[in-house]
């Protein structure tokens, strides 16, 4: 694969640094889990899968040290609010440990960085049968292989899409205020020589206006029992202009994303992040001092709005509570 | 006033440098109409009032330099395509020069001035009744005492709905690329003390969802003959989301902005401007090089997603065909 943002090497994790793309590829080393906690904090590495992956190695590391696994499973679990994948994953890192070896909790991080993965490869072969011969499709922030242990999950169809013969064209908005879309989701199609045009958020609409786009598909961060989802700030604006234009509105997520304890959207916390965030670019001013600011990281797209979730387990359809209590019954039987 | 973004002094034009605040406060000073022309290509000053008056001031620049005042003319008029302001204030000046000495045709200029700040704050009384006592109120881009010869379209309603008592709370979309709402509607707003919170344009759709706004209002740069409004990149997006969820949307513009030669949105031009503005922020690179970019600057609002249009001649209402053609009689008349 072209694009992998987490690597085991030389007895550490290595992240690569997602906030300095596309102009430097520089890697992170964390040695131990409050390393990690800090990387996923500080957005080093981003996109649940991703962070769900990482928090793991951070258990095993912290294992591996003979540090305190309670105290590193909490701060783990507070880096970032959000993504239910993070939680998901030192859950059930927390449940081996009772059972194994350091050495053999790093295998069963290893194994979750293998099936994700390999999940993503199976979210992009179902994802890619919604698709036509010659699409363009809008996407939104990046749940791309940056987002996840590799492949991506909106992108792994993109992907899947491609590697199948099909013409895909995507529109990237920028996703600001963090700018995932025109740093990460440009530069990780590119790597791969798919048609990538990068526009600005504000600017979906006029395209949507133009009939420019066959269908949208974006990532989560929390999908509700009810298929209400949660992704990066902006996804709802893309759902209503989709549904306004009659554009199907595809999320694309492992069903480790769907957290059933979650009822519906209203119950999923959105992370408020710093204002310094909004008011700089890349350490450039561009607002003037003192300006109040709000920044919500992310939002919550109702279900009403979504045609499909494609999953690793299949492609999920309205009603949601059905076919999502379907797929979980079918996962946790196997 | 405040903030006056042009002025006339030493005999000649003065232009508050809008690319460069708020960080810096400069003003580019034009000596003849291809200065002139120049500061409006390269948006020392913007918005659909404030270039029609600056091209004013270049055709009495011309004609008091004794240059050809019909190269100037063109010159001028194809400085930005779509605001139908600067075609019409050229007109109108072109008008008048047959019969007036250029200390005249200076005079009009400042005439045209004068009448620009009138209609605005004949709007901003308009619009101020149409809002409740304590509102909340998104804007989109600058439509500000800095888009016009003084006091502002939508920001004059605003200022005038403060100046009458009401409490006002407006929310400012940063407006990408350019960053208007960032770098001038929040830094205008704070000169005047009124409360306003910045926002990525990517966060408006979670607020309406949270039921935060009462009215949108924003500018034109051209209204057509049945009501369809160009406006800056983005402001479409926000009307779908005002549509979805019932909030009302108002476009406030003096009368000049209504274009009757265009029958509808699809016949005004939308300027595409450099990919660079979309592709780095203050110079910082922020997408990978060689990267494909759209960069349309306006979008049009269908006359179906406007509630009202708030002009210097009262508040015009659908059907739009209706009310502004007898808008326009009655300016005629006068």
């Amino acid at each position: 694969m072209s694009v992998e943002p987490i690597r085991w090497q030389d007895n550490e994790l290595q992240l690569l640094d997602q906030r300095k793309l596309p102009r430097e590829v520089i890697w992170v080393r964390c040695r131990d889990a409050h390393e990690v906690a800090a990387a996923i904090r500080d957005m080093v590495v981003r996109g649940a899968p991703a962070i769900g992956v990482t928090a793991a190695f951070g258990i095993a590391l912290a294992a591996m040290r003979g540090d305190d696994l309670r105290a590193a499973a909490e701060e783990l679990r507070n880096a970032r609010p959000t993504a239910v994948n993070l939680m998901w994953a030192v859950d059930r890192m927390m449940e081996c440990s009772g059972r194994l070896q350091p050495a053999d909790l790093l295998a069963e991080a290893q194994r979750m960085f293998a099936e994700d993965v390999e999940a993503n490869r199976r979210i992009g072969r179902f994802g890619a049968e919604l698709l036509g011969q010659q699409v363009t499709v809008l996407t939104h922030c990046n749940a791309g292989a940056l987002a996840t242990a590799g492949y991506g999950t909106a992108l792994g169809v993109i992907r899947a899409a491609a590697e199948s013969g099909k013409r895909v064209a995507v529109f990237a908005d920028e996703t600001r205020p963090y700018l995932q879309g025109a740093r990460l989701t440009a530069w990780e199609l590119q790597q791969d020589g798919i048609d990538v045009t990068l526009i600005t958020d504000n600017m979906a609409g006029h395209f949507f206006q133009q009939g420019r786009f066959d269908a949208v598909i974006v990532g989560a961060d929390r999908i509700a029992a009810n298929g209400d989802a949660a992704n990066k700030i902006g996804t709802y604006t893309v759902a209503v202009l989709a549904k306004a234009h009659g554009v199907p509105f595809y999320v694309a997520a492992p069903i480790s994303t769907v957290d059933v304890a979650t009822p519906n959207g209203a119950a999923i916390p959105i992370e408020e992040r710093s204002a310094a965030e909004v008011t700089s670019i890349g350490g450039v001013a561009i607002a003037p001092e003192g300006v109040a600011v709000r920044h919500p990281a992310f939002d919550v797209t109702p279900a009403a709005l979504i045609t499909a979730i494609i999953t690793d387990r299949g492609v999920l359809r309205p009603p949601y509570d059905e076919s999502i209590g379907e797929a979980i019954r079918k996962a946790l039987a196997d």
